[in-house]
């Protein structure tokens, strides 16, 4: 199933005038504050995310899973479903595959269907934290950081292999997520468990492309719940020291502990030139993998605020893979999807509101007040009329879920492709 | 000092324009959505949150306390700057007062200051987690909650006086925080604590006015650090039940565990009729007492969201108490207040955005995109302009912070009272 | 397989004459303090923790399961799982059924099996968290709380059911876990979510046979990310008033936000007469579900101090159904089990050292320093003396996993079952 | 006050029957089991545990502080005070000052004074979070971190001072603890705020005497609620390799937050050489301050043993400053500090029970269930015997709250002192 551009263009004429109306407001305000307005619409125009792979279909929990009908059964079908969410938002244009998930079967044909839909391949992820069938070694007990050498060896092999398939398909980075952990006090040696950890991310370094990134992410807790060998920021960047200079530090906003300042930890990241990759999503407990703001708006505005002061002040940082990490199952995975896009660029949209030399002056003033009401002023303001205006330029639709809705999609997903398909995934 | 209408009228000559286009786009908008944006603006214009008299004043941490400039010395300047912020937002009508700190020496002269700068009296609150001077017994172990009968009695008789003084002034609550818990396990009986606790509420409760509410406040943990006797809204509701149906329990956003849901607890005690009151403030931590809407706005926009839907459809519960405890140490205390209400105010207008009907329709068909669309369509509206229609209806300015700076109002507290006035309060 | 006595008796020869030694010098000590030593072993012989059906499988997470060799394939297996436990640890002596998974085919056959190993039934669990083949309605959006009767009505039915299935079986009490919430804010209408649980309720209510009990389970969030229908003790309650005498609220350990003080919301609900069951399981971050005592056995003592008091002190509350419900994927199941059995032992042993007169008396002088000493007094105590004494008694092995792993039980099983049963559950 | 050397005796004879029948049946136990039991209690006896000046008054909360009798009014006094609990526990043979409020008037007077109780001077701790009489700069926005360099320039030249006043007394490391960070999203500058710290930090590095450490102490909130500029282990790491070799990370268990692995981050640190000091106290919901191994014992058990590890196997990490950070209001402060004293030696005990060599080899078989036997081994042992032995061969006392008490010391203190002194200090 693919959108077509005539389909757009009637919905698109549905909302227009409203859109107008609207826009015509804001961007008069804006620009009386000396706003360009122009160049703020650009910028969202420009921002992509990555979709990953694995939140195309439903997600589940320990407890179980609900499926939803018209899932994708293979690749080519989660690369469609990709295809629609980008051609509705235009902000969707990159795809992140999972191995062994995700294997292609035909790069050729996988790439043609990707180039067709202008979707790109972004960091490709390995998974060491199941076994796969007929694998020799298990990883029950750690992958990259198991006591075990044979087991290590596996783990740095699997990875290798996930750069290769990257390779052809044209990504550009890795990303490592470790399950690797302990459940009880005294099952790991700590020290042992980081060596050996450092020591298969450097024989995994070794083996990327001399483009490519490392992305080495870290969570304090889950699948193990008593220590993680990757917990903090400071654990991955020690990490990422230790291979050189492509390997980076990646945040996923769910892998922290409760009351966590992540927007510290992503200006800091910045400042050491050692922020590669960020995963959106949103939580209220742990790593709920809830939509991208639907919990904590302000936070995320918070850390887009810092990471757009670093794009702009932190030369020595390199451009970031931004990439969605929400998947839910009471939610049709696509409108999940949209939802979480609509709220990353609306708080990007915000940030670029705040006025960075009067909040800087207002700092050296310690004029908190001002600090504050800067930084509200910014998130108080109504953005949708500009992200609505991005995605008019770039061809999307004005309201993307009210399109999705009133295009039918998941209804013609499902005729194609029937209600009992299941997509690989957790 | 008292700000006068002339000096609020030549504010709000400055920012009409600006304001009156706003208000002309939003409330266009809205009425297409065949919203009563008159009615909406009447209640925001209704909605009047009490002061406590000891934000005041700097506010401190245990590290320490860096002092304002001009901060009032007596209960008269305390009610003065209430003035102030009630004159600028007419949001303010109201101070809760804190007894001992704030017994009013001449009861005719400062309820006329009230009375001339249009401030009610709201609830009362007692203060039994310090020593008085001179006072018989000490509160160190316990007040109402303690084993000794002697402190007990003593605790319990202040609160009465404390009913007795709000009762000359006219306010028609108590507000109950008790400090009492343990520091360490097994340095109280939580059973023998919880029943004097208990019976002590009771003997208050028989001295209060007929028309009275006793609000009952919980709080997981501080300054006791292994324990508190009210710990959470379940045990609050229970005592508040073996009072009587005049005592409610008491939310204070600040008094909850990590990662609480708050509205859930709202929504239920409105359900039982037993909602008395609320304490607004905003946290990342702990009780950190921030200025409203400072760290979390949606999660206070989904309290009041179950506060409006409550207030309609609840006429079991009665009509609550609302005051303001936050108060800080790096900010004026008159811009943080105003800030506050600022924050406060615009929840409630988001709030009273949500279309109740078309939520309920969507819980019906378990269309969670769509419950989640409601919500954030209503919180993402800038509602500023309907704010402003309010103050400007009620006679306040326009920008009640920019106003204050404009006016010098701090500039003339100061030259008023001087540098080294110290506020009573913490 | 069986344990046989003579086995029994052929371990403990091993370590009988090391045991002897520390429990004469043990008793030795404690009766110079007057501590009736024999009177606390026949506590803790009496002392019986059920096992749940779902345990004695590999747990997993969201992220994926690893099989245990050797699972049992069937309830007659499970029981048989529980028997061995029981052979050794003379502490097991009752199993608690989850429906649908461990529906019996045979009652009388099982019935016969259990008897046969001296296990009882206690508690049964229904399932309405995930859909079953072919049935008509589902849970996906909840169930004793879901908006649409039809699914209500089933899952009360399911209910009834389970109730039916445990009265053939000689079990007295059904406890409900739900996991009923919501997973974005606006999804449930909090206050008809309550009401429609409670209803549900109700009507299981009057479903319960005379001599049985109705136990309500609470927990904060999982499977559900943003809220819970019945999320803390005080909502259990709650509902457990509104149900009847016979309804009761149940603790399980791992279901409270961070930082909780537990012990205390076991105290206070006995003196409501109101603790009606307790899931024992031990977590650093969540529910997280590991061996009981594994990471906070400080905390699990203190919770035994106030049980043990609430036994003696609060005859109002009746007896409670204790249960564990750990389950983790990096340990044998039963040795897993073992371990929970073993810790809960010795903090019950350790609680019934502590001299509640002495305690009562330095509440009272408000001597903090000596509640403290008095309470790590019998802390730190070893008292794997008297437990090893209790078994000894019963006809239980002095040390449970030397003597499993010495009679190569798991290697046995894995014999009778082969490597690759699955159990049902998680 | 002093305690004489046959008060000492005289107290021991009391229980010294009593010490030797349960040191030889534990002695006699561990042998069996090949531990080297006088090589442990030679450990024991060799701890020595910083007290901090400020410990020794009652502490207070922002909510107020109640008194203790006969509190030190002098540095003097202090010392002295020190010197009880050392002449008792044998355990406490250094002081921790605070500067300024323990700066010494004659300082050859209060060497004589330490050196005649036998106390050492240990790392000197400065003060940038309170404002002092008449200092030119406030601290009100933040002290190494200001964005004014009058401000920083004030507070580098105060660590430098503290430096001079502790080698004058013969200490050997400056703690630096910083409450820098913001109360509001915005106020700060996280980059400019780490730099300006990393920039005053070097500063002071450089003022450094060849032999001394600088140990940087890191905390996640309070008294700033927003951020933090040393906000965690990573920052603090970072900020002391900025330094260079004689800077160190040093860890305060309450200083994290919820649920954090402490046990990891002092692993990881003493692996990369980093681990430079340690504040010993307890906490169940912040920097509670409580007494040590009042709230969560084993956790300080799994602490230290992973300092035990370090400390035979990372030679790379110095010899760590230990100090006591504990001081609360409703007990005796130095009965306070005698309790947490002989938690922390108690951990230390077990922690020293660990097989090493076992615990290594069960990793290396991921046999899990072993070990955590081997952990739980150790923790459940009894360790009390050692710990009177390890006091008795250095001339303290059996049971030091016994003798404490028996000993009237605080009405000592009382007469000597009287009831209305009031100690430096929080």
């Amino acid at each position: 199933m693919k959108i077509q551009e005539e389909q757009i263009q009637i919905e698109n004429q549905k909302d227009l005038a409203s859109h107008v109306e609207s826009l015509d407001f804001l961007s008069n305000k804006l620009t009386k504050q000396n706003y360009d307005v122009n160049a703020i619409i650009s910028k969202l125009a420009d921002f992509q995310v990555a979709i990953p792979s694995w939140a195309l279909g439903a997600g589940g929990t320990r407890f179980g899973r609900f499926s939803y009908f018209g899932e994708p059964s293979n690749l080519e079908q989660k690369i469609e479903d990709v295809g629609i969410i980008h051609s509705l938002t235009k902000t969707a244009g990159a795809v992140s595959l999972h191995i062994p998930w995700d294997v292609p079967e035909d790069y050729t044909a996988i790439k043609e269907v990707a180039n067709s839909l202008d979707i790109k391949f972004d960091a490709v992820n390995s998974n060491t934290f199941q076994d796969q069938k007929n694998a020799k070694e298990s990883y029950k007990y750690g992958s990259l950081s198991n006591v075990s050498q044979a087991v290590r060896e596996q783990a740095i092999q699997h990875n290798l292999d996930v750069i290769n398939i990257g390779n052809k398909l044209g990504s550009k980075a890795l990303t490592v997520w470790l399950a690797d952990g302990s459940c009880f006090p005294g099952q790991n040696n700590f020290q042992t468990a980081f060596q050996n950890t450092q020591d298969s991310l450097i024989d995994i370094y070794k083996g990327l492309p001399q483009d490519w990134k490392m992305l080495i992410e870290y969570k304090p807790y889950e699948p193990n719940f008593y220590s993680t060998v990757i917990q903090d920021w400071g654990a991955s960047l020690m990490l990422a020291n230790g291979c050189g200079d492509k390997a980076y530090t990646l945040v996923d906003l769910g892998h922290h502990l409760p009351n966590s300042n992540i927007e510290q930890i992503v200006s800091i990241l910045q400042l050491k030139g050692k922020l590669g990759g960020f995963h959106f999503n949103d939580s209220k407990y742990g790593d709920d993998d809830l939509t991208a703001g639907s919990i904590k708006p302000y936070a995320l505005f918070l850390i887009f605020n810092e990471l757009v002061y670093g794009m702009k002040n932190n030369p020595q940082n390199p451009d970031l893979a931004w990439m969605i990490d929400a998947s839910h199952n009471v939610k049709d995975p696509l409108e999940d999807l949209i939802q979480s896009l609509e709220a990353i660029q609306e708080s990007y949209a915000k940030a670029l509101l705040v006025d960075q030399d009067a909040l800087k002056a207002a700092q050296l003033d310690n004029d908190v007040v001002k600090c504050q009401e800067i930084l509200q002023g910014a998130f108080r303001t109504d953005v949708r009329p500009l992200l609505e205006k991005a995605r008019l330029l770039s061809g999307g639709v004005l309201n993307p879920i009210k399109a999705y809705r009133s295009l039918d999609v998941r209804e013609g997903l499902i005729r194609e492709r029937g209600k009992n398909t299941i997509a690989t995934g957790l």
